[in-house]
């Protein structure tokens, strides 16, 4: 064998070096170009593939009745519960139909259990008036007596609308021994789901003996919102804005005006909800397409099959699941599977603590063989779509050979989606926003891999001026006014109707609700979106460039 | 005594005529003022007493409080219920203090109870499902056994989503036995209503043992919409737009593919529901200010004080009889009385067959001496104003005298309340539009009687082309394309919130539900909405013309 130079061997690792890492097939920059040049070229067989991807997509409802058979048929999937077994079993029989491969990871998680539960306002002139409440999981239940018997709490209740306030009372002593409502109003979820998740926490340091939550969300219907709340010692359960509103509005009566309202306002709750750490076995499910060219580079795309144990999880977050299933689906039919490795994953238990997002990330180290260079979640619902959410990944930003993976992303979403008039009312999918985390895929961020979200429009896009619940948030209005210059009039689209944004408060119409179900959207929006999600997957899976 | 000649006394007749009934304040038409010059003049005090009655309605918020502290005081009001009594006396009790005078009418009502009632699924996967219903009102029980248990009714389903489909199904013998779901996607209220109100009279023809009926609504959260139905001989309950959503899926599932999905679903319904006749008394509250110069002639301004026995009654009808309250106390802190009469009334049982407005025109029927010239309603919500529906009465159109009374308030509404930034975001009140028959003033109507009712704009103007519950309708849309042209820019407004339309379908997120509460509505809509109805209200009783 003969011995090649230190420098003859420099120079091949640098010219595979550079072969492998150029961003060829997207690159070609025209620079010179001025401003109306595309700043990147695109092979040929791109569209060829997208155009069968977006027909494929489009041909069927089958995403839709899937879903649809699968929530009727087991009902929601709260992590540790038949249900979610069940349903997890009819997807690995369903995907297996298709001629995919398949595999699972098992995950230990713990289980909560709602169980009875209510609440009541002791009115004293009207008696038991029932609220509309939900528990929040990982709530314990209310206290049993010395024979195991469970009577409910009964006590005042005292109104706070901001954590300031809250310690303000707890420390003149007005929490002891209450139940603390926070009667927040509705601003955004992200600023606003700290009440939910530490409104228990904060409250036990005062002395407090139960919590009550006013729902996080834009618009009621009388609208109980559940979800997870840091475990504490008390309970606390989530009530609807309008129940929320009314205990404000007796307490207020009395503290103004004692003499004509004597009585402070009570009320009973009581709650049965249970724990069980580490009780039970769940699973994610991986449905893997082999790269023909980098199979060792991984294009991951999924979402969360647990769900709350309300309404039937349609779009929190069956329906992201299953758009990623319909992308292998469609990857897998056309006549050569992209260049790297596709991988649809379901994570389990998200809605408890994400822990099927962290095995995960654990099983698929990155190593000298294999790694992750995209990882695309849909858990924002799935209405009209409206493009992603994209946070470029270490590798892009890193080293000699800087890659805008943005700009390179919002050429692309223009160039293959911006025109498709086939893809909904607005956007079709095309626009890029930043930050791509999501929670399943947070630990892949973490490591350094290119992120990113679905990203649908938002089905409700109320003027802030008319909603009740609403701050006027000028920011938010700013965004909208931003993103404005760059709407596409479509065909059949009305002057009359309102613009669109990237969905924010109509996803929280219905989170976490009894309404979280196949009503939420349309099945020409569940097959857009599964289109768009194919076409991403596919630019992500088959460009060379690191993200 | 002198005895005065045939011709001189028909002279003088014809003089006070002619005065009594001219448009003396209204006329004086400026017909050769070309396009730009009013049509109409306006007594000078009008714009001061409008001036005032508007700041007094905007001084505080009253309204918004009363209504409040009555609806979290006794609830819902149903007519035959202690809660609706309560109610009356509590309103009554307010208005003398206001310094008003009051006086009631007794109305000999049926009493309608819902008492327990459940729907269940009966899925052969998931065991018991509970539903989301309400049972109809007049609807009877499930039945008896012989020893008067109710077990409530067990039954396959069979869906329709017309009266046709029902027609034919029932033809071949296939409702025979079984429970029919009307499953009617949402086109409007005025439409889709009947399959409420005649759904188990038509199905019982047919053999069904019970009906179901998809609720009446444009967007649901797992919203039940109760309300009247004719009585039949089998039970009748509302569902929520997504049950009846599964449930027709289901079934849709065994019909194509009985093979594998063997079951035909059945539903457990349970209703204790009791009618008795003639059973209660119930009582029209009216509140009077006496005219100052043209007493017999009445205006009458109201809503109606009876609910449903789900959410509180606050928009229907609450807060309509709540500003028709306010605009007579308004009007009662002028200097002067305006020239009529005017009667706010509250009426009751508008719900269970509107016995209440039947009672109060046989009450007040049209002498020699007194009658009534206009009637206004409010009863479809009390949102942002946005204008008034009208319909002339017979005096106006008929006779030597023919009056414009549809063209003379359109001038109104422009000068009064055209420019009124302060009344909100849209159209302050100042539009009309045709067509202001409503249930309770419909025996006033009948008779001849100008008739009006408050118009709010829509809460949640939807693009149609969002929502999954509707079908689009061109004819809606081109509504609100021809009221566009007259669209007010207000400050504020911006240009990315959508065109508001007189409200409809923001209505029935509401209508008999449970979200029917204080929480539909702002503290400065009411406000509003008061101020508005003081203006027309002072204009109707103060212009001398025939409506």
């Amino acid at each position: 064998m003969r011995r090649i130079g230190f420098f003859k061997l420099s120079l091949i690792v640098l010219a595979i070096y550079l072969f492998l890492c150029l961003p060829s097939d997207a690159g070609l920059l025209f620079l010179s170009g001025g401003d109306k040049a595309p700043k990147f070229k695109f092979e040929h067989h791109f569209q060829e593939n997208i155009d069968k991807l977006i027909a494929g997509s489009l041909e069927s409802s089958i995403v839709w009745d899937r879903l649809a058979e699968m929530t009727d048929t087991f009902g929601n999937r709260l992590v540790g519960s038949d249900a979610l077994e069940k349903s997890i079993d009819w997807i690995i029989g369903k995907v297996k139909g298709d001629g995919l491969s398949v595999t699972t990871e098992e995950v230990v998680v713990d289980y909560w259990e709602r169980n009875e539960e209510s609440l009541y306002f002791l009115s004293p002139t009207r008696g038991r008036v029932k609220l509309h409440m939900l528990g929040l999981g990982r709530s314990p239940a209310t206290p049993v007596d010395k024979d195991g018997i469970n009577h409910g709490i009964t006590a005042e209740i005292i109104v706070v609308t901001s954590k300031e306030e809250l310690e303000q009372l707890g420390a003149a002593g007005e929490l002891k021994g209450r139940v603390v409502l926070y009667n927040k109003p509705f601003e955004a979820y992200s600023t606003d789901v700290i009440y939910r998740s530490m409104g228990a926490t904060w409250a036990q340091e005062h002395g407090a003996v139960a919590v009550l939550v006013r729902s996080v969300a834009p618009l009621s219907l009388q609208t109980a919102h559940t979800g997870n709340a840091y475990p504490a010692s008390i309970p606390a359960a989530s009530i609807s804005i309008e129940d929320a509103q009314l205990l404000a509005r007796v307490l207020n009566r009395h503290q103004q005006d004692p003499k004509q309202f004597p009585d402070w306002p009570k009320v009973h709750l009581t709650m049965n909800a249970q724990t069980t750490l580490n009780s039970k076995k769940s699973r994610n499910i991986v449905v893997e397409l082999k790269g023909r060219e980098l199979p060792e580079e991984v294009v991951v795309v999924g979402g969360h099959i647990d769900s709350w144990d309300v309404g039937s999880g349609a779009i929190d977050d069956g329906a992201g699941c299953f758009i990623a299933w319909e992308t292998v689906r469609q990857l897998s039919r056309l006549d050569k599977p992209p260049r790297r490795t596709v991988r649809a994953v379901f994570w389990t238990s998200e809605e408890n603590g994400a822990a099927g997002g962290r095995v995960y990330a654990a099983n698929h180290p990155e190593t000298n063989t294999t790694r992750h260079v995209f990882a695309f979640e849909s858990d924002y619902g799935v209405f009209d779509p409206y493009g992603i959410n994209f946070t470029p990944g270490r590798r892009a930003q890193e080293g000699p050979h800087r890659f805008n993976s943005y700009e390179y992303l919002t050429a692309a979403g223009e160039h293959f989606l911006g025109s498709r008039k086939d893809l909904g009312y607005y956007g079709a999918g095309s626009f890029v926003l930043p930050n791509g985390i999501g929670a399943d895929i947070a630990p892949l961020c973490k490591q350094g891999v290119a992120c990113a979200q679905f990203r649908p429009a938002d089905p409700f896009p109320l003027p802030y001026s008319t909603s009740p619940y609403y701050i006027k948030k000028n920011d938010v209005k700013s965004e909208s006014r931003e993103l404005g210059h760059r709407r596409h009039h479509h065909d059949g689209e009305d002057a009359q109707d309102p613009p669109r944004r990237p969905v924010d408060s109509g996803y929280f119409y219905y989170h976490h609700t009894e309404a979280d179900t196949m009503g939420a959207f349309t099945p020409d929006q569940v097959k857009n979106s599964a289109a768009v999600m194919a076409v991403w997957t596919f630019i992500a899976a088959e460009s060379r460039v690191e993200f």
